[in-house]
């Protein structure tokens, strides 16, 4: 997921509903919030969660870390006012389930699943109409409800995803922030297209190998560090350039007849970049935003929209289902590479190392393995 | 067309193509931009423009006025650095081919016709995929090279549209302007869905109009001038308000399922109706901008656009010529109501009142008969 | 719905879901396909059905007569196939919720309902992804498990469509058909273009109000029935043909700058009615296909299809929920007809008398009073 | 392009537009059709090609032999009634701008160039809206009027195509056919998706590679040839299935979640492999058709379109130019494998061979060399 300063939400750590003991068979390893500040604390004497009628409950495998649980760790601004302290946090994951809930019929105990982490109640416009991520009264998984690092987490068979057997664990934990490229990418359509990605953290390279695969004739970055450009060409970038390199985008514009590229995926939420991304856009080009500045920009909606003639896509989360099935086809075409950006993977008890990889840039992605 | 406070282009008068005398068989009058400063000058001996071999002369019968001509009357610095002192000006017209050159082979003298405003060389990406209209060398009638504000203009064939039978000159004249709102409602795809208009000036007016014809299904204004709101309602809006009416984003998504309307259409280029307008549009709706603010606004792009999951649409100019033939079965539809928003006709010699009638918001499209 | 000589599904009475008596509160009044031939038996001992936790019952209201139904009392070779003796049929009808399952979630008791009749696991690509109207293991109310034709109905919560109140009982009660009108206009995207529709039974009748509010500049409309063409063009069609008119192509493409209209609406279901449909089709146009012809035909690929560059979209259902979502946006329009199509209101014990309507051709949507 | 037995055209040779020999300055060798009968005939005196005005002249270097070629050189029964007898036959080639009309302003001599061959006036509601390969009156080079197998060719500029500098010689000579593979892929949308393609010929294997670069995730072809289905695998294809192979529907599934691939590319013609290919389509998926049957067929819409809810893409051509400016930008990713495609270079005097080669299955693009 995706986060910004938003005007804080009220919501209380008794509010939670999955952490009332009844239905749950004993206690469980958790990583929770402890409390107003820095770091969060292992526990092993968590209830494991009780099960409505309508959800399952999933024995977790493995988890990645996400940018979100490091804002989460950190406790800025974002995480002080959304998080709820008390709360068990985390929501890329890969487990098996373990018990269903008496009204449960899609699914059964044994399969290895992971979840779309926005749960919603299903009745809007959006949920109705195959945008439940962006439902009104959506929650998220490890910021308003116990999420998944932790032995057990429970879900609404709703947010079910059966994973394809060829899909192998390490990879299946981090179909979350995969699936936020995928939504970009495929919401984008750069099929024979050129495409420009500003900013290549973790998402931004998964954009990278996803674009290739999707059918982006040539793809071209832009980054203030010099390692994640050097991976990205690996990854399949036609040319990285640095951000603040004055003639890149005059280079841009060299290799696309003049024109600039067809297609801008936003990925740095930086104001220079979100501005030099859409003066290198082609007139008629597409931009796909999914980087989010934490405050209101200065931005030039005339140049860079109106007159240009530009498409503009507002990112946020995956669609449910179509971006976990567009992801299981590019993981299933075998040319998706990940294991570059999966850089790590510790056992749960290491956690305090693997945010401290993550800190460092010595990691990119961290999958810390649960159950083991 | 639309303007803004753009970076002075370097165009000087000597550098007009339509003004040499040689291929020209006499006089003519026309309204020129005489001086660097407020007012445009009949004059009754500028030479009838020359036509090269893929040209048409187009002998003009009416003629609209836009708000950018009023930019070229007023003298504004956006006119200051654009217009050529010399120019005829004007680029909303209807006429009736008068000659072509030796190389025409698609039109004939006789036809009456309109002409797309927006002049290219039809060599670049845009041109060569039906969007001429963003190409990368156009000019623009009556901005960058002569105009129609005179008894003859000459445009390339490429540019020429034949007016149906059944639509009456007064009509025909102000295709251009109608063309920007039916671009800005047909992008969007307003068909079945709810509508919000912010700012109904000449173009806003004629997207209410359009907006329902097209198939909208409830269309919701806002602005500041009660005069335009109530004719907005006559036009066929559902509901009209003041753009400083703090209850107005309750109000609409009382009447949109609590979600806010599924399309927002932007004709006003003004900041705070801009953050409005997306603060009431839907999750997951669609924004089409057409207004234009003069400079490089405060936008929360991360509430408005990111997490919305908003489609955000810059338009510019009409499609050429999709746009052209949408027009078309729209006015055939006998559904259109343009009655009231042309309110007046004027002999062109009267022209300094048909100005004047702008300025005052007594009219609202003024259009002037050159041929009588 | 929409029917065809599908291979015979075996469907076994004893195989129905709903008709265990456990958890329902007694009988009811019932519309039942009693034996293997025409007719249908009003019965008044029918268990009320059970509910399962995630069902709802439903006290009926008001229900449409659909020309599936009268192919069930006919018992052609169709219904012969497909339906299960013992079955109450019927699916298009508006209620009241009576009681919810225990693990319901979306819904309460009293409020007033119509429900979408595809009935499935909600587990298949189609189903997660916006088309459950398509899913693999649908089953059909009235068709493949007990229906509405009945004082009480069971349907699962998500299926359920609450029903907007400024929409009346007997418009409630045929949203289903009106739903696939809508789907099929709003699939073709009928926005400012020129549509014929080939045969104006009761959805092409709809088809012909909701393509007018859709947006559709010009309507043409083809059939054998006189009364039927001029109800037709009463609704909104600018001509009407007979569908053995010779000239009937040359006179469209008149109207249509001599290529034919932009859509073709096929709900005839006729061969010939098709080829002409396409023949008129301009090149590069769109038809979209609601009628089944009730076995393979001769069809011109080559000429109709890809030499013509057209688009061509199979109809089945409603989306769900999008198509919900536009129909009820269409009717809040206020400018969907539709008191003409409902010819006929009249009470449930006199159902004879609306089969009767519906095969004499004096009445073409007849809706029955259950609860009175 | 594409054949099959339309109505004969009543062309007669000297209609043929580029025969006259006023403006030619000489006379040049070419390949034309003599008798009407079976081959075609070298000549030596042929008149270079008047160019209007608008027209270039084009020195030819390379051509490829195209499947109509074929047919034109066999005298098949859509030959004998659609091709004038002494035609200069051929439309697939590169070569050099030599010569301009007076009125040419886009291209200059010196250019390397290829161009489309679809050639029409410009001015119906298609030509107009990027659809020109679909316009009413499209003449087509070295069917309706003289083509390339020649020295020189004459085109109306509009039709240049400017060939990037990194495209050689002899694939720039077969972008003709590459954009059929091209159009018609990416009319299909294929990115992130299953596709299956029925039949692969010359253009069913370019499409093979065009599919993978696009990024389709899986590629599955028919056929009845081993040495095309080994070849298709070698492309790129995950598995490629006798079209006899009775159990391939049934495995395709398995392939597929048990829903089947969710985009079918028809490229055989033949009756059989068209009712296999939409048995074989998911529920909801698209079709896009290039395989033209020689006659009506029988085709079971019900099932295959209508309760399918299937897309059904007609196509023709190639989209002017949009699928040109594509088709660049999947040549510049470098992921194209065309070299196992265009089997042959041989002399323009061995044009026999070239036949031959082609009739016999031996060779699959032959590529000749008119200008060494």
């Amino acid at each position: 997921m995706t986060t910004a300063a938003t005007p804080a939400r009220e919501i209380k750590p008794n509010a939670m509903p999955t952490t009332s003991p009844n239905g749950s068979t004993g206690v469980m390893r958790a990583l929770v919030k402890h409390h107003a500040g820095p770091g969060l604390q292992m526990v092993d004497n968590r209830p494991i969660p009780a099960i409505g009628p309508r959800d399952v409950l999933i024995r977790v495998r493995k988890v990645g870390i996400c940018g979100t649980d490091r804002h989460i760790w950190e406790w800025d601004h974002w995480a002080a006012n959304r998080i709820p302290v008390g709360i068990v946090t985390g929501h890329e994951f890969v487990g098996t389930i373990e018990r269903v809930g008496s009204a449960v019929t899609k699914f059964k105990p044994g399969l290895r699943v992971s979840a779309e982490g926005h749960i919603c109640s299903g009745t809007d416009y959006n949920a109705r109409t195959g945008n439940a991520h962006i439902a009104r009264d959506t929650k998220i998984l490890g910021v308003d409800r116990d999420g998944v690092f932790a032995e057990f987490v429970s879900v609404p068979e709703e947010n079910v995803w059966p994973v394809h057997a060829n899909i192998p664990d390490h990879i299946a934990a981090v179909l979350d922030p995969l699936g936020n490229a995928v939504h970009t990418v495929m919401a984008a359509n750069v099929s024979a297209k050129t495409v420009l990605i500003t900013g290549v953290g973790i998402i931004g390279l998964m954009a990278v190998t996803v674009a290739k695969t999707a059918g982006a004739s040539r793809i071209f970055v832009t980054d203030v560090d010099d390692k994640r450009l050097k991976l990205a060409k690996k990854l399949g970038a036609a040319e990285a350039w640095k951000a603040n390199d004055p003639k890149w985008i005059e280079k841009i514009r060299q290799h696309t007849r003049g024109d600039g590229p067809d297609v801008l995926l936003e990925m740095s939420g930086h104001t220079g970049a979100i501005d030099d991304g859409f003066k290198a856009l082609r007139m008629g080009g597409t931009a796909a935003l999914l980087g989010i500045p934490s405050r209101a920009i200065s931005f030039d909606l005339t140049s860079h929209v109106v007159f240009k003639g530009a498409t503009v896509l507002g990112i946020n989360g995956r669609r449910m289902f179509e971006t976990w099935y567009q992801m299981e086809e590019l993981l299933l075409s075998g040319r998706l590479e990940l294991d570059e950006i999966v850089t790590h993977q510790i056992p749960f008890a290491d956690f305090a190392k693997g945010f401290a990889l993550m800190q460092s840039g010595e990691g990119i992605k961290i999958v810390m393995n649960v159950a083991e």
